[in-house]
């Protein structure tokens, strides 16, 4: 991308298409070689264009996280999707407008909430019940079958909505400690779910199961007896998954390029312009002990290269990030140079940046929600 | 904001205009009782709406941390502002094009950086140098003197700039441990500055000082030997600025309105729609040396409580918040109502969440720089 950095003028999130390819191709394999629904989730790229690279790769149902992502993707022509997030009583007017013009799958984590919202939902819509494996954020206890029972029995009741089945984000596996660790709680979510799904069969309800975290999703390579997997990081990845073993550095499709705007060799820190308003202020531990925002990397023809020894983002505020920088960097480049730098979570970045830039230059809108 | 509670659907930032124009008012009375100017940091709440609110008390001058941000308030009518980070040599055009039309004033931090772009600066430009009194982010030593001669001499002999004076930024007030650590560093700031100035004036220059950060703009009464004061966060304040003694929690201005998602009365959590996508990930340490995210309030005629014992929003994740909750407000909130959540920082949090409404229930728009 040599040619590019010349139009960079401020940070830009930069996105490397045939890297999105590679990781979209890989989960769609696996997903069809388990015979597995890949239902990805689109909170990560959020982008209409992102999108279309998983339609043209015969994915036609996704995952969103809110009202309004599901909102601007049906928009944009997709049919079926579901918000991977509790019903909020107060969007049920968005929710019964977006029923009527596709398929719109909901999620109900407790019979509280159903009791509030199940009389006002339009008809057509499909529901899951949210499962508790282990994450311990939302959903109904996986051991708790009564409850899972009694809320089947209210939405099968209710005529306006057909039962789907369980679903659940394992969502620690992001604190394992190890690959095996990840396969360990993808497997027993699986036999979580199963546990729930054949008392619900035993009940004579028909069940799917839908489960996904990225990391479980690539780590593992047998999907066990799920329907429906429904990871969304992928597409990306960052140095959260790389640190975790989900990925490799070269999975890693986006970075954003930074203008270098100050360096001081006595404390061996290179101020970049890119900051808290463009990362997002997540961080990973370094061997030290020591939080970093990101890694550092070089402009390279075509994309960018491996992170470098020894550097890394230390410190941000609203626009200024502080790299701490080996004798290298600093040398390497000067004020008004571009480098580049690995984000700890895409989906935040790219949440903040608001829109991509091909490393061939073309930009690439996404949706603004909030 | 009772009957507002109705009209608000998912996260929104609710701004109270009253305890805003109170923050300002306090600021403007106590900058002119000191006589120094008053240029306030825009990057706060990056709303022309906001600004208007300053400019009914005759501050006319402000300070914003990007070439777009300039742009943006250039756009809405400001006629003076400092851009008060690190020269980008990249955003030389746009720098060019703004000095055509307002007085701009920009800041190098380095001989370095100001012998890449010096000659390519449009005239009419004014200049700082930045100048590091403790922070260690970016600029010059204050006890470097020859190193900020030589980048006066340079900025002197540019025919296209004129020389302000020096600036600073003791972001170190961050990390005090009380407020008379805070004034400490304010009053060690202004002998540093101090002894800068009187180098460059022993030499012949005219030199003005700019101080300004919240904590210490807050804390003291007598601005000292100061020409200008750049606080920005006031405006709004925050959980951070009350943490560290710089405001009390009734003058903290914004807070974010959450619906509630679910309960899970057994783990004592409220899980709220309200994440990392709107409050940022910045945090602070609760007593217990636990972090938190924020701070639970309920909605109020007209407003918001004082937050509420032993409630802390403890985690975020892209759209869930997850409240540790009081049994008491376990038993006041249902599913779908609203809780109002005290930011840690508010200039992350605005920045995410891209518009305001106030508690009167009018919608006040900001800039999206990103």
């Amino acid at each position: 991308m040599n040619e590019l950095t010349n139009k960079i003028t401020k940070p830009t999130l930069v996105v490397d298409l045939a890297k999105v390819d590679r990781n979209i191709d890989r989960m769609v394999k696996k997903a069809r070689a388990n015979k597995v629904v890949l239902r990805p989730h689109f909170k990560t790229h959020q982008s209409s264009e992102i999108g279309r690279l998983f339609l043209e790769k015969d994915v036609e149902v996704i995952t969103v996280s809110s009202v309004d992502m599901a909102s601007y993707f049906a928009d944009s022509g997709w049919k079926d999707i579901t918000i991977a997030f509790p019903v909020n009583p107060r969007q049920i007017e968005q929710i019964n407008e977006l029923a009527g013009r596709m398929q719109l799958n909901i999620m109900f984590e407790s019979i509280e909430a159903y009791k509030i919202v199940g009389k006002q939902l339009a008809s057509g819509l499909a529901a899951w019940i949210k499962i508790d494996t282990g994450y311990h954020r939302t959903g109904l206890a996986w051991s708790d079958l009564k409850a899972v029972l009694g809320l089947t029995e209210k939405i099968v009741e209710n005529g306006a909505l057909s039962f789907e089945g369980i679903l659940t984000h394992a969502g620690h596996t992001y604190n394992a400690d190890s690959v095996d660790g990840i396969r360990k709680i993808y497997s027993e979510t699986v036999d979580r779910m199963d546990y729930v799904k054949n008392e619900l069969q035993r009940q004579g309800y028909g069940v799917k199961v839908s489960v996904g975290d990225t990391p479980g999703c690539s780590v593992v390579d047998k999907f066990g007896s799920v329907d429906e997997i429904r990871p969304g990081n992928f597409v990306f990845f960052d140095l959260m998954q790389e640190n975790l073993g989900a990925c490799h550095e070269d999975d890693i499709a986006v970075a954003v390029a930074c203008p270098v705007v100050a360096k001081n060799r006595d404390r061996g820190e290179i101020v970049i312009y890119g900051g808290a308003v463009h990362f997002s202020k997540e961080s990973l531990l370094g061997s030290k002990g020591t939080p970093y925002f990101g890694r550092i990397a070089l402009p390279v023809n075509g994309g960018w290269s491996d992170s470098l020894r020894d550097c890394w983002l230390r410190s941000l505020t609203q626009e200024h990030g502080i790299i701490e920088a080996s004798k290298e960097l600093m040398e390497a480049v000067a004020i008004g140079d571009l480098v580049l730098v690995y984000p700890v979570h895409s989906c935040l970045t790219a949440n903040l940046m608001g829109k991509y830039l091909t490393t061939g230059g073309q930009p690439i809108n996404m949706a603004r929600i909030n």
